[in-house]
């Protein structure tokens, strides 16, 4: 009978089981991520290490360690992780710059405090000091992987730029986008875990599905949560994305729905960047009216469904530990599960 | 009689022998720049083709050719070669950002026609697609190598952007900045180059340390005329680095030697960054009367000359063909030489 209230926080799909196997490979990750930011130069480690302390899930990393542990482990899976981590800290100092955000997750950003210039440079040791990295898992076939998958994440946002404020953009220009700036980078933090460990062709593509499949739900959940959360539960600034003029599938489904007026309310606002007080509430209440959030939220949940069924699919034909294929499937019901 | 007017004229070193020796495969490179820019993504290309269309010398893929041209040839040269121009494309994208500079090469940057954000995103762009190239070149040392001249190159801005404005900066410290940001590449351009063809551990050395010396100079001189040519000589805006608080050799040696009323001109303008009309025909006169150029020049003529010297080394032991031998010697005198 006592147990009845925390059942549903019990249900909770959560990163926990995921995290709690992974730890000690992961404390090496964290000590790697700070051995290799050094540099003579004394403001790398200092911008970059404020960057890597403001924390975040470390997912990407985390599904690296798992891929490889999936295929029996690899001596060079910390190494890899770490070059991960740095690719998509890079791109965050440089999307912060891009989309001149003052905080994420509740902290400074880094060219708040440093300014932009810092935040572009750093952005890019970072990122080479990730192919530093990936030269020591002494396998090409994993740098191709995650070279092909830098190239697509700038692709992907660069899409988003030019589509910026087109708010007749098609839903499936959204999710090209999405595909190319997270999840692709989800798919080869996996595979390249697995690839490294010497998975067998068809587990390193299942586990690419998984990780794009899991990306896709994060991003779509992500976005979705920046229309529907205060700023403080999301340690950033909450309606961001209307602000920036970011096309993301809850405008998306509200516009193809909508009438006249509220075409043309999206036009004033995204379009022409032409803002007044109460517009995001009223960009809010438009969404409820069309239930564009939920609506994306289902979508989210489709792709994380998806995840699942693929990673059943590797498990049934897996040796590796039960515990952690579950806890796959668990990080794949995460992505696509509201956060408040 | 009539020849010498021409004599100082043909004497003038030039890069004209190695542009003309290895003239087959760069027009190769170039068809592979285009290949290689192009993306579903229409503003990559577009962008990407205004920096390359701008030109340049393409020195650093030149060297990459010449490397391998050295040992015997490699059928990785055209992609590695490519390689190499889209790293230095990338940096001068971030740079100009960084810079905000409005004209390069007589053009309008990338940055003042598209924007800051599209030149980051871009830049990482051909960032990541430079690191697919060097994939195909199956090698993994020359991928370390060239992540590493990476990685060294954006500390050399960092730490340039650390001394902006520190009138009293050593110049031990300006050659390190100097060091990193330039001569490295050019040092792992040639050295690739080699590498991927075969060549021996010393020469290979010995190319590094020619690219790197070559590389000096060629920055140093780059620095000087700066402060002596006009902008449209040089096709950027001369007094740029003046005006930026940016510290060169020039400044260096002035302020060393300058009495209290000069260093107080230099603290007003480079450190506090206050200029007034005429500021920068003072700072020439000041240059002029402790010689500062002319002893600037004299440096990178040091520097041209060893890697002038560490070649003709090479040539002794080198079965290569003696006119690539000798149009690299040239090329070293070339970057020591006035462009008056």
């Amino acid at each position: 009978m006592n147990k009845a209230p925390t059942i549903a926080h019990d249900n909770a799909p959560s990163l926990t089981p995921l995290v709690t196997l992974l730890a000690d490979d992961m404390e090496q990750v964290n000590a790697q991520i700070v051995a290799r930011m050094a540099s003579d130069v004394p403001l790398v480690p200092e911008l970059a290490g404020h960057l890597i302390a403001a924390g975040g899930k470390r997912l990407r990393p985390l599904l690296t360690l798992a891929g490889a542990r999936l295929a029996g482990g690899s001596p060079h899976a910390i190494g890899l992780a770490t070059a991960v981590e740095f690719i998509h800290s890079a791109t965050l100092l440089h999307d912060d710059v891009i989309d001149e955000s003052k905080l994420r997750r509740g902290h400074d950003t880094a060219n708040a405090l440093w300014g932009n210039d810092a935040s572009v440079l750093v952005g890019d040791f970072l990122f080479a000091r990730a192919f530093e990295l990936m030269v020591e898992t002494d396998s090409l076939s994993v740098l191709g992987r995650l070279s092909n998958a830098s190239a697509r994440i700038t692709e992907g946002e660069i899409k988003q730029m030019t589509i910026a404020g087109v708010a007749d953009t098609p839903a499936a220009d959204y999710l090209d986008v999405i595909r190319n700036k997270t999840a692709i980078l989800f798919a080869a933090a996996i595979a390249a875990g697995a690839e490294v460990a010497g998975a067998d062709k068809a587990v390193i593509e299942a586990t690419h599905d998984y990780g794009l499949q899991l990306g896709m739900a994060f991003q779509i959940m992500d976005d979705a949560m920046d229309y529907s959360q205060s700023s403080a539960a999301m340690g950033k600034n909450s309606g961001d994305d209307f602000l920036d003029q970011k096309i993301t599938l809850p405008m998306i489904l509200a516009y193809g729905d909508g009438d006249e007026a509220e075409r043309n309310f999206w036009h004033k606002t995204m379009r022409d960047g032409d803002f007044a007080d109460g517009d995001f509430e009223k960009a809010h209440s438009i969404l409820q009216r069309h239930n564009a959030i939920e609506r994306s939220i289902a979508e989210a949940v489709t792709y994380a469904s998806a995840a699942e069924a693929t990673m059943q699919r590797i498990a049934e034909q897996s040796k590796a530990d039960p515990a952690l294929l579950e806890a796959l499937c668990e990080a794949a019901r995460f992505a696509a599960h509201r956060q408040t």
